[in-house]
C-alpha cells in the first residue's frame, strides 16, 4: 500500500512542498526516493512527471502560514485550500474548480505565450465588438468555432461562466420578445421605450429562466437567480422571481432501478412542462446542466434530456445547456450533451472553466439581436484567453484526451465499484458510468475523507452535501487511476 | 491646415493602411513625406511615432471589408468601427472604449509579456479564491493596491466593469443585512435559508441599489438595472425595481451660471435624499459615476458629491464610485474622486477598462461578508490581467502620465475654448475644464463630425444624444492636441 505515495497521485492535487527550505505547495508530486511497485502500463504524457507525492510539512506549512496572513491583509482568504507556487508545478491531476484541463506548465501551452500575437493579445486588448484585430475571426475559426457543438456555428464571447450564462439569458430574452412583437423588423413601442428607463415593464418584462433544484448557474444577480444549490451562495441578495423544477433524484446502481427512475424523471420532465405553461413570469428558457456539478453531481438519463428538448421546443421555449463544467472532455466526450443523441441541438450552449475562454455558442441566426448594441460589452471576452483555449484544443487532440478520460473513467469506475462492493457504507450511490472521470459518491464521513486525502497528497473536492466528486484533468491516466484507488482504499480503512 | 495630416493625429484612432497592398487598418500614423510645419514642443514619448494619420482607402477598405463579412459568419459586426492591425500599430491615441491606457505595443508592457511570471499566469490559470499563487499577495501590493484610492486597503478582484460593480452591490447587500441582523455573529433564520432557495424574500430581499438618471454602470442583469444611459441597452431584459435620482443638469460655461448650477445639484441631492427615505425597496447603496461617460459626459461639481457623501453617511447607506471609466489618470488625477476633496472616502471604488484588469476597493473590513464563499467564484479575476495592471501602472510613473494628462487637458480646453467662441453653434456646453483629458462639448451635427474625423485620420466618439466626447490615452500630449485642434477646426468649418 505504501507504492500510493510513489507514484503521482490523482487527483486535485499531488502535493509537496518546493523545496526543502521552502514550505509553498507545489502542484506536483516527489521524484520519491523508492521505485513504484507498479510499473505505468501507458506512456506518461510528461516525462518529467513525478512518480509520487510526498507530504513535507502539515498543510499549510509555515512559510504558507506566514504568506497567508499577509494576503488575507488585502484579500480575503478564508476559503482558501493551499497557497501553491506554479512555477514549481509540473502535470499533476488537481483541476483547481474542474478549470485546468492539461497540467500545470504544459509545454506546448508555454509555447503559445510566446507567440507574437498573444503578445499583441495581451497588450493591446481589443474592444471586440468595437474594433476586432484583423486575425479575430481565424482566431475563432482556428480555436473555439472547431469544436462548436453540433448544429451551432456563431459565438459569443465572454469572460467567465456567469457571463456566458448571463449573456445567453439576454439573447433569450430578447428572442422572446422578438417573437412576441412579431419579427425582428417590428420597432419598440413609445411605452416600451420609456418603461425600461424605469425598469418596469413592458420595456423590462417579467420574463423568467427556469432552472432546476440543486443547479449552479453562477453567483451575478441574473445567473445567481438560478443557482439553486447552497443558501450561501444567494442569502442576502435580491433574486428574480424566477421557477425552479424539481431535477430527478436516482436510485444507484441505475441497472436495479431501471423503471423507478424511469417514473422519477418522468415526474420530473411533467413538473417542468406545467411550470412552463403556468409560471406567472414567462419562461423564456430553461437552463440546465448535463450533470449538477455543484449542486451534488447529479445526473439524469439522455431520456430525460431528450424529453426536456421535446418539451421545450413544443413550447417554443429556449433550451440552454450550461457546459461550464462539464465541457472539454471530462465526460468521455467533448460536450457532455454528446451523450444524449438528442434530434435537434439545444439552442444555446455556454462554456467556460477548462476552456480558459468563455461565451456561448448558437446555431439560428435569430438569436443574434435585431439591432447592434444588444449584445455588447466592452470587452466581450479576451483574445488571450481565446489563444489559450486553441492551444488547448491543439494538445486534446494531439494526446486524443477525450479517448483517454473515456477509457481513465471506466477503468476508474470499474475500479471504485469493487470499492464499493467491499465498502458499500463509504461509497453510496457511486455514479457517472461512462461519463469519463465525471465520477462522484456519497459518503457519511466526506469531509473527513477529503481531509485525510489532502493530507497523503491527494486533494479531492466535495460537492452537494455528502457527495465526494472526481474532477480530474484530461491527462489523469491509468497508472494514476490506480493510485487513486489504492489511496482511497487506505483512506476508508483507517 | 495640411500640416494637421503631417503630425501623428489625435484622439481616439490616427488610422491609416498597414502597407500599401493592404488595407486592415493599423493604429499609427504615416511617416508622411512632408516635415511637419510645427515642431511638437515637448519629448514625444515614442520615437517611432508617425508623423501623422494618412488614409489610403475609404474604411473599411476593400480587405477590411471581406475580412469582416468573413467575421460576421461567426460573430456579429454589427456594432464594428473598424478591423484593426494591432501588430502594425503603435503609440496612437484612440484608446478604444477609454480601455487603453498607454499606446499600442508599448515596448515595456511588451517586456511585461515575457516574464515568466506572465507565462505561468497564462497557462496555469489559478482559481484564486482556493488556490492563490504563492506571489498573488505580491503581485497585488506591488500593481493594484499601491494605487488603492485613499481610506482603502483591500480589493476584490474581478473580470470586467460589470462584473466589478455587481460584486461591489453584492458586498452592499451582505452588509446591509447584517447590520439589520444585529451584526456579523448573528445566524440566517431557517426562514431565510429556505426562503432563498426560491427566490423570496427574507432571505432574497428586495434591496435596491439606487443610481443616478443617464448613468451607466454594465449590461448584467444587476448592472443593467443600474443602468439608465439608453433605452437599447435595456429593452426586453428583466430588471429589478430599483430607483434612479436626477443627476444635476448643469449650464455651460459653469462661471456664467454658478447659482443655478449649485440649485440644480440642490434639488438633486434633496430627491435623492427623499427616495433613500422612501423608497419601497430599501435602498443599501448609492452608485455613481464621477462623470457620467456613456450617459453623455455629464459632470457634477465636488460639491454634489460631497453632499451624497453626507447625505449616504447619514442614512448608512454605502456610496460606491464606480471609476471603470474615470480611473486611471484620464481626469488629471488618478482617480477622479481624488477631485473632490471627501472628509470620509466612499464606501467602495470599482475599477476596469484602463486597469485591464477589473475590481473593487474598499477600507471597511465588515464589507468583507461574514463567511467564507458567499463572495467568491472560479476565478475572481485573472493574474495575467493584473501583471499588465502593474505593468501599467510602472508606465505612468516612468512618464508622469498623470500630470501630462492634466496638463495635456488644461491646453486642449482652452484650444477648445478658443473653438467654441469662434463656431458657438458647433461647440456647445463645452465642459470638462480641469478634468485633464475628459472633454466634451455638444453638436447639433455630432454624427456627421465623427463622419469626418473618421475620413481624415481621426477617430473621436460620441456619448449621450449629441455629445461630442474626447477620451485620449494618457500619452496624448500638446502637439497631438494641436492637430486635433487644427482639424476639428477644419471639419466644423466644411
Amino acid at each position: 500500500m505504501a507504492s500510493v505515495l510513489r507514484t503521482s497521485a490523482h487527483i486535485r492535487a499531488a502535493v509537496r512542498t518546493k523545496r526543502s527550505f521552502s514550505t509553498y505547495h507545489a502542484l506536483r508530486a516527489s521524484t520519491a526516493a523508492s521505485a513504484s511497485s507498479k510499473a505505468p502500463t501507458e506512456r506518461a504524457y510528461f516525462t518529467n512527471e513525478p512518480s509520487g507525492p510526498s507530504i513535507k510539512t502539515a498543510i499549510p506549512g509555515p512559510k504558507s502560514q506566514q504568506k497567508i496572513a499577509e494576503l488575507n491583509q488585502v484579500f480575503d482568504t478564508r476559503a482558501l485550500n493551499m497557497l501553491v507556487d506554479y512555477s514549481s508545478s509540473v502535470g499533476n491531476y488537481y483541476a483547481q474548480i474542474a478549470s485546468i484541463p492539461v497540467g500545470y506548465n504544459n509545454p506546448n501551452l508555454l509555447e503559445a505565450t510566446k507567440s507574437p500575437e498573444m503578445a499583441s493579445a495581451l497588450i493591446n486588448r481589443p474592444a471586440l465588438g468595437n474594433f476586432p484585430g484583423q486575425d479575430w475571426a481565424h482566431i475563432l475559426e482556428s480555436g473555439l468555432l472547431r469544436v462548436a457543438p453540433k448544429g451551432m456555428n456563431q459565438v459569443f464571447t465572454s469572460t467567465t461562466g456567469s457571463d456566458a450564462n448571463e449573456t445567453a439569458y439576454k439573447a433569450a430574452f430578447m428572442y422572446h420578445a422578438q417573437q412576441k412583437r412579431g419579427g425582428p423588423e417590428v420597432e419598440f413601442t413609445k411605452d416600451e421605450i420609456s418603461s425600461t428607463m424605469s425598469n418596469q415593464s413592458p420595456g423590462s418584462p417579467n420574463y423568467s429562466i427556469m432552472s432546476f433544484e440543486s443547479a449552479f448557474h453562477g453567483r451575478l444577480f441574473g445567473s445567481l437567480s438560478t443557482t439553486r444549490s447552497k443558501p450561501i451562495h444567494k442569502l442576502d441578495i435580491p433574486a428574480f422571481d424566477w421557477p425552479k423544477a424539481p431535477f430527478p433524484s436516482l436510485k444507484y446502481p441505475l441497472e436495479d432501478f431501471a423503471s423507478e427512475n424511469a417514473q422519477e424523471e418522468q415526474r420530473c420532465l411533467q413538473e417542468a412542462e406545467r411550470i412552463i405553461k403556468e409560471f406567472h413570469n414567462p419562461v423564456t428558457a430553461v437552463v440546465v446542466e448535463p450533470v449538477q456539478s455543484e449542486g451534488g453531481d447529479n445526473h439524469a438519463s439522455p431520456a430525460f434530456f431528450q424529453g426536456l428538448r421535446e418539451i421545450t421546443k413544443r413550447h417554443n421555449v429556449l433550451l440552454i445547456v450550461d457546459e461550464v463544467q462539464t465541457g472539454l472532455g471530462a465526460t468521455g466526450k467533448f460536450w457532455a450533451h454528446d451523450h444524449w443523441n438528442l434530434q435537434t441541438p439545444p439552442d444555446i450552449v455556454t462554456f467556460s472553466k477548462k476552456a480558459q475562454a468563455a461565451g456561448y455558442y448558437y446555431g439560428n441566426p435569430a438569436l443574434r439581436p435585431n439591432k447592434p448594441y444588444r449584445q455588447f460589452n466592452t470587452w466581450m471576452g479576451d483574445p488571450a484567453r481565446a489563444l489559450i483555449f486553441r492551444a488547448i484544443l491543439q494538445e486534446i487532440e494531439r494526446l486524443n484526451l477525450v479517448e483517454n478520460t473515456a477509457a481513465t473513467g471506466d477503468y476508474l469506475f470499474s475500479g471504485l465499484e469493487r470499492l464499493a462492493k467491499q465498502y458499500p457504507g463509504q461509497f453510496q450511490n457511486l455514479r457517472g458510468k461512462g461519463q469519463g472521470t465525471f465520477i462522484a459518491w456519497d459518503s457519511p464521513q466526506r469531509d473527513a475523507i477529503l481531509k485525510k486525502g489532502k493530507q497523503v497528497g491527494i486533494n479531492i473536492g466535495g460537492c452537494g452535501e455528502t457527495a465526494v466528486r472526481l474532477r480530474p484533468m484530461l491527462i489523469f491516466q491509468q497508472h494514476h487511476a490506480d493510485i487513486l484507488l489504492e489511496n482511497l482504499e487506505k483512506i476508508v480503512k483507517s
